[in-house]
């Protein structure tokens, strides 16, 4: 029993929540795991009652996976230095923004042979500019070794117990069995990757092409447009990963976190959405966000800055024609209407 | 003026109709190509006028592509022979079942010198079973080089100047230089790849994949699901073509006859519509054909029993799961709703 490892899920957002109900039924029957599973939970008040308190009575987060029954060995804990202290395994699945504010609270208890797996989607801005993995954030901050898990993964379809993939991107080949006994259901089926940096950057990616999809088809191109911006955006990905990540392979692009998330985000995301509505209102993304998504923030917009500050640090616009005219139209730097314009001498059909 | 090559395009459908516009209007404006373009048209009457007398008079094939110019130096031919017989590059766009028939009529007549590049999308079956190539039909009945072109093409997107992406697969390097002069446009973007057979059969195995999308669809799975189907089908494509072709390589797969066709194809093809018309409506695909289709074939299903019978002859249906089970529901011999039960154990998630 000493050698069952310790499992505290780090967020109770929509997708964490999710992973709670996965996580928490593989582990009554999993001899590798302590049944009893932790998991912060950012204390809120529904309706006079604490959203810990529903979540260790009722077995829901009624506030953000409303209908699904979270396992009763997972436990709401508002404290997240409590609910850490003895983890083995680390899960993060919270809004990236907040990951330094928490990594900085868990510093001094965390366990020094926990491991950590981060299921963000994202960049972390450096200061003065750039971008840092989430997965460094946590490795630099922590001293633990850090996962991810990334792939086209809707969270309320994977409450369903939908059939999926994901993608488990390890440094160390040793952590890949454990994790994925961890998080491999009949339902969602892992493929464990050591290619790690190429699967998490895919994750933050993939919603900058997103936002590009949308532009098509909000312009009104057809199914022909829109694959073309879909494989530019592709391969603007791959070489981004070539450029900046060294050791990155091509067949990680054909993983759930590559390609598969990465269509699922161009044809039924927000990002894309929104970016359709951008075309058609001519009302700035910043309008946008808030009628139609209450005020939430895209990822596409921030990530394209964020990967257009690398690109001309560098002097690279011009290999990434599809990041760099997303960019710009998002900045309300050049009219949309040129956006395939910029494509039309991509250096893919040199 | 004597080096100039003389383009025929044999077949005059959607397709044919499309491509001699983009040809049509190259031609004039480069020096390597003879500015007449013939192009072998099957004789019909259209309301008692002929097709040929149509196109090279009103310039339009209104029957096959109506509401598209084509340019006026495209000359439509119903004789197959006379169109072909000076021709240096003949461009193969028809049904792929008439193809063995035109290559016997073409087969003395044809220029020594000749190179072939066929737009043709499927196998052909070989006699006992099995399949080849169509550019392997055309090479080894006309003893040409045959080229291919392949991607994710819809003609009336083409024909409307709708920017897209294509890939053509040549053998020889030398040949790719030219045929990209005579297909690239400003709206056409060709990438040329000297992986031809790879080119070819993404094409045709795409096809078994919209059909299970479409069951995906048709069975109520989410987003989630439809992308796994796609990525299975993809990683299946992939171990075909490195089982049954050699030297087959993996960026391949991320050109537009790859990925970006598939994805057009389980989302806005006919094999994906149909298929999930099949497991709504209960009847067969021949019945379905006929309502749908107005008894036009889909490429999906016999595809996958021309693929199932080489995986069955080398006891390799195991390995590939999605055209297995593609094949078996189509020919009623597993129910629609064990389709994703099939995934389950795939290959790729051991």
């Amino acid at each position: 029993m000493g050698d069952r490892k310790r499992v505290c899920i780090v967020g109770s957002g929509n997708w964490g929540s999710a992973i709670a109900k996965v996580l928490g039924t593989n582990v009554k029957t999993l001899d590798q795991f302590e049944t009893q599973i932790n998991m912060w939970v950012f204390e809120e008040d529904i309706n006079g009652r604490k959203l810990t308190e529903i979540i260790n009575t009722d077995h829901e987060n009624v506030k953000y996976l409303p209908g699904h029954k979270i396992p009763e060995n997972v436990i709401a804990i508002p404290d997240v230095v409590e609910a850490a202290k003895d983890a083995d395994i680390l899960v993060f699945v919270i809004p990236h923004q907040f990951l330094p504010k928490i990594c900085g609270q868990l510093k001094s208890s965390v366990k020094p042979t926990a491991v950590g797996i981060s299921l963000i989607k994202g960049f972390n801005m450096k200061e003065g500019g750039g971008i840092a993995l989430i997965s460094s954030v946590v490795e630099d901050t922590l001293h633990i070794p850090c996962a991810v898990l990334m792939g086209a993964n809707i969270a309320d379809e994977v409450a369903s117990e939908n059939y999926c993939e994901a993608t488990i991107g390890i440094k160390q080949k040793e952590h890949g069995t454990l994790l994925k006994k961890l998080f491999q259901a009949d339902y969602f089926r892992i493929v464990v990757c050591e290619d790690e940096d190429t699967v998490e950057i895919c994750g933050a990616l993939k919603n900058i092409v997103a936002v590009g999809a949308g532009f098509a088809d909000g312009l009104g191109y057809g199914d022909n447009t829109k694959a073309a911006v879909i494989r530019l955006g592709l391969m603007e990905m791959v070489k981004f990963c070539e450029a900046f990540y060294h050791g990155s392979s091509q067949s990680t692009f054909l993983e759930s976190c590559g390609v598969a998330d990465l269509v699922t985000t161009c044809y039924a995301g927000r990002n894309r959405k929104v970016a359709e509505a951008f075309v058609k209102s001519k009302k700035s993304i910043e309008e946008l966000e808030k009628e139609m998504l209450n005020g939430q923030k895209l990822q596409g917009p921030p990530t394209a800055e964020e990967v257009n500050f690398m690109l001309k640090s560098k002097g690279m616009e011009d290999r990434f024609p599809m990041f760099t005219a997303v960019h710009k139209i998002c900045k309300g730097q050049l009219p949309v209407e040129e956006f395939i314009n910029c494509l039309k001498n991509h250096p893919e059909h040199m």
